[in-house]
């Protein structure tokens, strides 16, 4: 990119840190901000700026907080025996939105693959078995996702579960709404004919 | 989107203001950017600030630049005899990568629009006939959108090169290269059957 302005090539570069945007979009990123929605690119600016330097991990649940304990664990309207494990932060958003749950969250902030050097140290386990002992949690909803080292992860939750005597629940596997049998994964397809429910 | 942290909502909000990008991938990049890659975001808010401050036009050719006269009208390294217009600095960045060309720009910052508000005053072409008038311009290449309005545009542009005794040139229509006949709009292959040029 060779325009008149140095700034400009800076910016278009530094654009490509967003996910899915390459050279192309970058650029038409940074022409239309600059040419039609430069209040809207001043807002962008401040606000990456503010979250990037004051949203930390919230020390009890470890999801992204801007203050020490988050706004979901503060909340005490609700129900605390329910705690919902996930691996990451955009797992708890999409969790908080699809479904109707009203318990606690716990973000493991990754899932376990010691060849990354990720152990149980580093997923917060010691601070998730210190949960689990206070008492208060009589349902531990493990949401892991279903690969290889997410289900790693959830038999390592179930034992931590039943070490704290707390009930341990995993999310259902089987068919996705809207999916066509013929188009599904052989693994998915054995566990849901192998979890099949009767019909009421 | 609901999460423990008001400020994610709000960069998700802000993050809106880029083009192509809806509520889930902006919420994909927000996730993203501060769970991976929190430098990448304080460099991208840093530039996304200077670009928005500091970016303005170029006093001589209207295109983007930090600086009063940018840094293609300052190269005394181009070939002055040669002034293409263009609509916008983004056109102006596509045949500056594109094409080979060494000379100088023009930017409208728009095209003849009447309805919009946009007049000849708006599209500079006082700055434009005054640049004429000083003699160095020997061409006037006009790269203006095929469109309705940047027709409209190029005929002006045509009239004024005319009145200041400069020759004025229009990018050639035809068959883009890799183009198939059968899906090529009608007005575009009757322009080109039109203007077929001998095989050399």
């Amino acid at each position: 990119m060779s325009t008149g302005s140095a700034l400009l090539a800076e910016l278009i570069e530094a654009l490509r840190c967003l996910p899915g945007v390459g050279a192309k979009s970058a650029q038409r990123m940074a022409f239309h901000v600059l040419e039609r929605d430069r209040a809207g690119a001043r807002r962008l600016a401040e606000r990456l700026g503010a979250a990037v330097e004051r949203i930390g991990n919230c020390r009890r649940c470890r999801g992204f907080s801007e203050t020490e304990i988050c706004s979901l664990c503060a909340n005490s309207g609700r129900d605390a025996s329910l705690l919902c494990v996930v691996e990451s932060p955009v797992d708890q958003a999409a969790v908080e939105v699809a479904t109707g749950f009203r318990g606690h969250y716990f973000v493991l902030l990754g899932r376990l693959s010691p060849l990354d050097g990720l152990g149980p140290r580093e997923l917060g386990l010691d601070l998730l078995a210190e949960r689990l002992r206070e008492g208060e949690v009589k349902e531990l909803i493990v949401a892991t996702n279903p690969t290889v080292e997410g289900e790693a992860t959830a038999h390592l939750l179930s034992q931590l579960a039943r070490e704290a005597g707390v009930r341990a629940t995993r999310l259902a596997h089987g068919v996705p709404l809207g999916g066509e049998l013929e188009f599904i994964d052989r693994g998915t397809l054995a566990h849901a004919f192998g979890s099949r429910q009767t019909l009421t």
